[in-house]
């Protein structure tokens, strides 16, 4: 059979515009990997009667309800009482999950005393799978009734995140029969339309495997995804469709499964063994931060300088104060010196420059926001390309970031480097 | 009359996992501001029988229906065609804003050629209200039916967020009457869970206004909200709970409204006119990037260093060889070395270091991952703090920026600092 879910998000705050709902996103990504469809999210208040509300739609029309938020310690904390009574389920004190809260607290958080109300999250639906919390302190928990699946998961997104691999994962795994698997095809450098433009002839024709664009941060990601009995029938379905993808979009294709522009730098790097050091002006460390965003990024990158005045450039990377009164802070010339400086003072194979203006305003040199100069060298190579950027500030920051990534990314897999 | 609104988020991306809802959010903010309660959120896929569906349910419980997505040029976009249909509108070619289309490709993407799908985002309801696209190319716009008021919006976040301000914020700003004020009281220091317990008391006598708490990376904040015929009814009503909740959490409340951590430290130095270099391993330009998150951080913030192996630190910091050798890498004698190093390079007032093990694994020192000292100088101070950091490599690397803003802010505020 196959099993459709629906996710129900308690929280007033994401009503109200304070958080934004990632438990749904990552809950989602779970169901699509298990192969169980997801028609419906809801967000709901945190509002026993609206709950019900929601509760009985979703009995409606999916097989398996997910709920996240509300199992917290505090007042308003209504889910799992009504959940609990929308089903006909009495809540039970649960001795052995109190008795984990309060070590928690005597071991995780010495400094904090425990408050009664914690004690609250030990009251579960009588017969319920409890579902462990490995990072705070609501358990989640799972129960059959009326035919259908309830499963309630802690509102914090890390303790969410925790639960759905360690206790929800296993649990819907056993439900599903067929699986789905897919690859995440990375693009930089063309928009998502004119991606969809170029595949439109392919993708209409699709049913099983399906491929579908997704656009984020300046980049376009396809994923393909085939629904097979088996992890091997799904990647001979994938295969000639990803051979013809890469054929149409050539080396505007980054990586396959490589996740984001920085992993897959730092895994060409570590490939070919070579080191990386960054100098940067408009991106203010945001390189340097997404370089390492990634575990094991110390391997190849020895470190950077955000050069946010031009004493910094001239002081920490030996930008000549001649060179910058002549061509201006924003040059491709001081970009390219940035480059050899930091290269230089930090003995590693490949330097990278970025200078530019991330606006809003312009710096005194009236510049216009998104004027970005990315420079890489090598011992022996010295590239220096002025993308056209445009948005606000922090488009213009990541776009310019991105950039600097994908023109070493084009350096390490010998592709064409756009000027 | 007090309206309420439902926020319908069209796209199969959103429901696989692809990506997150943050239109809902910026949508719900703007509604929570002028005082217009949401009750529910739905997302639902490019399926035009369960867009219908999830519209119908609107219909039976708000007044206003507003949809983000599913305006774009490809086939799978049926946001406009299926909102049309439920409330018996006509779709109608606008040739005007077939222009417009046609001119953003010229000027704005000058190297991509529009293709001709991009026209079918011409066709509008009769006798809708036109919402231009400063930003991209999808218009919404907003009809009246059936008593109900709807509004499309792109699902592009950039998009989304542009519209709300220039064209859904003056519409619905016309329907609501009562209007909401809110502070934003930001603390950091304490968990959710014992801020609630310390302010219980306060917080279950009110009604109007509300104080209602939401943590975010390690830091809580505090909404305080009234609804009031005018700003200064609102202000009046609010004032006397700002005070209780001051009188109660003391100087871990680092500002109201000011923001995040490093808008209120950009902000501190700025008004005392001090600057400010920094020296990063762990954190790896996660500082550097969210201080120059702030439009203007330049007038006070110098630059500073990743030093993430050892050759930088000594390289561009000037920390000696022999201190790293007996001390290690990460020890508070590195941290404040690493605070002069760069406060003398780059000529600031105050210098910040901060070092430690982000994990995943530990670094050859064994120590664990968590461990982190941060360092402050100035001319005649230096504090080194060793705060108990814990989580995975993310919540590692934020707290300790975290902690190094906070000690400065408290520096500026002349607070106490923790050690």
């Amino acid at each position: 059979m196959a099993y459709t879910a629906e996710i129900i998000a308690v929280g007033t705050e994401i009503l109200l515009g304070g958080t934004v709902n990632t438990d749904a996103q990552d809950v989602s990504r779970l169901l699509s990997e298990l192969g169980i469809d997801v028609y419906f999210h809801t967000v709901v208040g945190d509002n026993p009667g609206r709950i019900k509300q929601a509760i009985d739609i979703a009995k409606g029309r999916a097989d398996i309800i997910i709920t996240t938020g509300g199992l917290g310690p505090t007042f308003d904390d209504v889910t799992k009482q009504t959940l609990a009574k929308a089903f006909g389920k009495k809540l039970v004190f649960n001795e052995e999950v109190a008795k984990k809260i309060r070590d928690y607290f005597a071991r995780r958080l010495p400094g904090i005393k425990m408050t009664e109300n914690n004690l609250r999250q030990a009251d579960l639906p009588e017969g319920c799978v409890i579902f462990g919390n490995g990072v705070g302190t609501a358990p989640g928990c799972a129960f059959e009734a009326d035919g259908k699946h309830i499963l309630m998961l802690p509102g914090p997104p890390r303790e969410c995140r925790a639960m759905l691999q360690s206790c929800a994962a296993p649990y819907l795994r056993k439900l599903s029969e067929s699986e789905i698997h897919s690859h995440n095809i990375h693009i930089f450098g063309l928009g998502e339309s004119a991606v969809e433009e170029k595949l439109r002839g392919l993708m209409e024709n699709l049913h099983n495997p399906t491929l579908a664009p997704y656009a984020k941060d300046g980049e376009v990601m396809l994923r393909l995804t085939a629904k097979a009995p088996s992890k091997e029938r799904a990647e001979e379905m994938m295969k000639p469709v990803l051979e013809k993808v890469r054929e149409t979009l050539g080396d505007i294709i980054y990586g396959v499964d490589t996740g984001t522009l920085e992993n897959t730098v730092i895994g060409l790097l570590r490939k070919n063994r070579l080191t990386l050091a960054t100098a940067e002006s408009c991106t203010g460390g945001l390189l340097s931060k997404r370089l390492t965003d990634i575990p094991g990024a110390s391997e190849v990158y020895c470190g950077g300088v955000t050069a946010y005045n031009e004493a910094a450039k001239s002081e920490l990377l030996g930008v000549a104060q001649e060179l910058i009164n002549e061509k201006g802070a924003v040059s491709g010339e001081v970009a390219l010196a940035m480059a050899h400086g930091v290269r230089e003072r930090l003995g590693s194979d490949i330097g990278i420059g970025v200078t530019g203006i991330a606006g809003p305003g312009s710096d005194n040199s009236g510049l216009t926001p998104g004027t970005v100069y990315v420079a890489l060298c090598t011992k022996d190579t010295s590239i220096c390309t002025k993308p056209g950027l445009f948005g606000d500030r922090d488009r213009i920051r990541i776009s310019a970031a991105s950039n600097a990534l994908d023109i070493l990314r084009r350096l390490l897999q010998k592709s064409n480097i756009p000027s």
